[in-house]
């Protein structure tokens, strides 16, 4: 994989890097200009160059979402995703009697109606239920692609092996677009997911910029597929990711990511900083 | 918006155009060389020059998924499809005790077990089933982005207007990425489907080969979020369509997608021949 910068070297239009890039240096010898509020130790690196500390944060949340051993109550979360895989995966196509669609409605309702009167975790305020105690249940278990908690999520798994982001996912019946494959939207949507776990390998991840998949043969249904991600390089804040989606041995997408690392303090960065301080209180 | 080839005119590495288009033309005066499997007529055309019954035929799909009169059949699919949807809203990070959960998982076994033994439609052997009048849903109901039907789905409405495609779509909190906005992934995956319908405009569509999105904007969740689509160019089997999101005057990410024509008889071909066969017999 190559980095082409015609397509990829392509920030978005409100591009906060470059005012950001404007600020002096503190880094020029003999000149003070003051505190920055932006420092070259939080601009995005290459593999093996990114500071371990602040590398070992931003990819807690990684090696977390991979750990096989659950908490009683996530446990529990995940047994009512994957109830409701099951029901989505049965009911989309059906040709069950009206009188089975009826009851399952019922079912379905009542369950929903259990729900009525608690409150949800949304990334606003989920850590703070968490550091007090209140919850166990991490964000990246409500993922819409890798939380096994949200029945949306296949779920993808992801990992990192040496340097490498490696991702799998095996999509049912419900996602299906051509026949008998995934719907494109649903292959660019995991590669969203698999680049920025990817980005973060740079040590300052940020939000995406652009997202360019490329379909190279169809991706098919019911088969264990398998991501790979590569950080490729970096320009100031901008970070440049490449991946590839393989069915067995066959190529069936690659997609390549620019994303705009953020500056400390901006959500992401203080959402990475709570879920470290969260699995360190375990 | 403008076409840019250095970003949007790149083939898939089997690009089966290049192939077909090395066939002898019989557009050449005085040379017949038999019949050819691909003529002009099924090339894809700019708005205002397809030929009208086949542009007719392609885009049925889009006006039939648009109608707002249900059968009860359908109705009764939608009516689960919903129920699940407010579960998924509803579980999702949610903070009710155990038993709830445990007595909830129950409830949606009970639902996937109604199910259990009856057979599922797929894009094979589906339109067969509906010609035969075992059935009445059409395909699009069970579209993971735009499927009435299918609890994955949003579902994203989807219509055209003046040569232009128009789709709304509100994500609750299930599909939650960044803090209070949309996972860019299901945004990739509604352009997806915009500009696959946009495509088909130009009366031979085919399938995505490359799909690039430029996230200008956070999306935000829990807005009913406009997109359009309009069909940019076409360049023998390629065709060039572009997109854009916007919640309320906010432009808050747009898309570039190359698709390749199929030739007729393909898949998709026979899809639609069949889809609008269905509708005349209704």
């Amino acid at each position: 994989m190559t980095r082409d910068p015609e397509t990829t070297d392509d920030p978005p239009a409100a591009d906060p890097a470059d005012a950001a890039d404007q600020r002096p240096s503190t880094d020029k010898p003999g000149v003070d200009l003051g505190a920055p509020r932006w420092t070259t130790d939080y601009l995005p690196k290459m593999t093996g160059d990114a500071d371990p500390v602040r590398l070992n944060m931003v990819t807690k949340r990684i090696r977390a979402a991979s750990a096989s051993d659950l908490s009683p109550r996530r446990s529990a979360l995940k047994g009512l995703a994957d109830a409701s895989r099951l029901l989505i995966d049965r009911l989309v196509a059906t040709d069950a009697p009206d009188d089975v669609i009826a009851a399952a409605t019922v079912d379905v309702s009542a369950a929903a109606e259990r729900f009525s009167g608690y409150h949800q975790g949304t990334l606003y305020g989920f850590s703070e239920a968490a550091n007090a105690g209140r919850r166990e249940d991490p964000l990246f278990d409500h993922s819409p692609l890798i939380g096994i908690g949200n029945p949306l999520a296949p779920p993808m798994t992801i990992r990192e092996v040496d340097g490498v982001i490696e991702a799998t996912a095996c999509f049912g019946q419900a996602y299906e677009g051509p026949p008998g494959c995934v719907h494109g939207g649903y292959v660019a949507a995991a590669f969203d997911e698999v680049l920025g776990a990817t980005q973060s390998l740079s040590g300052a991840p940020g939000m995406t910029g652009t997202l360019t998949v490329r379909y190279e043969k169809p991706t098919p249904l019911q088969v264990e597929l398998r991501f790979e991600g590569r950080l490729m390089g970096v320009e100031r804040r901008k970070i440049f990711v490449e991946g590839a989606c393989y069915s067995g041995d066959t190529l069936t997408a690659t997609a390549k990511g620019t994303f705009i690392s953020m500056q400390p303090g901006q959500f992401l960065d203080i959402l990475a900083e709570r879920e470290a301080r969260q699995e360190d209180q375990r």
